[in-house]
């Protein structure tokens, strides 16, 4: 079954969208990407070593089990059908 | 047509594959991803604004040129089937 929708979901569909294909440039595609690549790299973001500020902004409020929640939606998502 | 084969896919392959299939625990997918992002996530890399030594090193000596095709390869892929 796929997880249930995680309640900070509409953050990071404005720009990536509840399907996890990207809506504007620089917005990179997140359906099925891995799971332990996408919870280190929403960490990263939170804590600065990647230096983005829309995601350091994003990420700055949520606690470790919100952002594993978001890392489990997008990853287990059907990837985009096609390149871009 | 897709890119002719970067002469630096070797040293991303070992991870990433040539597909564009993680192999290792923590190294992404990157079959499909978005050209923009790709060339951004590269140059963040090497220029450490993305902290992570094994990618810093493996981009460090690499033109733009070259970071360009690579994103460009892996871009072009059909992205993975299935989830992981």
């Amino acid at each position: 079954a796929p997880p249930e929708k995680p309640a900070r979901l509409g953050l990071c569909a404005a720009c990536h969208g509840e399907d996890g294909v990207g809506r504007i440039p620089g917005a990179p595609n997140l359906a099925g990407q891995k799971l332990d690549y996408l919870r280190e790299a929403l960490r990263q973001y939170r804590d600065g070593r990647r230096d983005i500020p829309v995601m350091r902004a994003a990420t700055g409020p949520l606690t470790d089990a919100e952002l594993d929640r978001l890392a489990e939606w997008y990853s287990a998502l059907p990837p985009p059908k096609a390149a871009q």
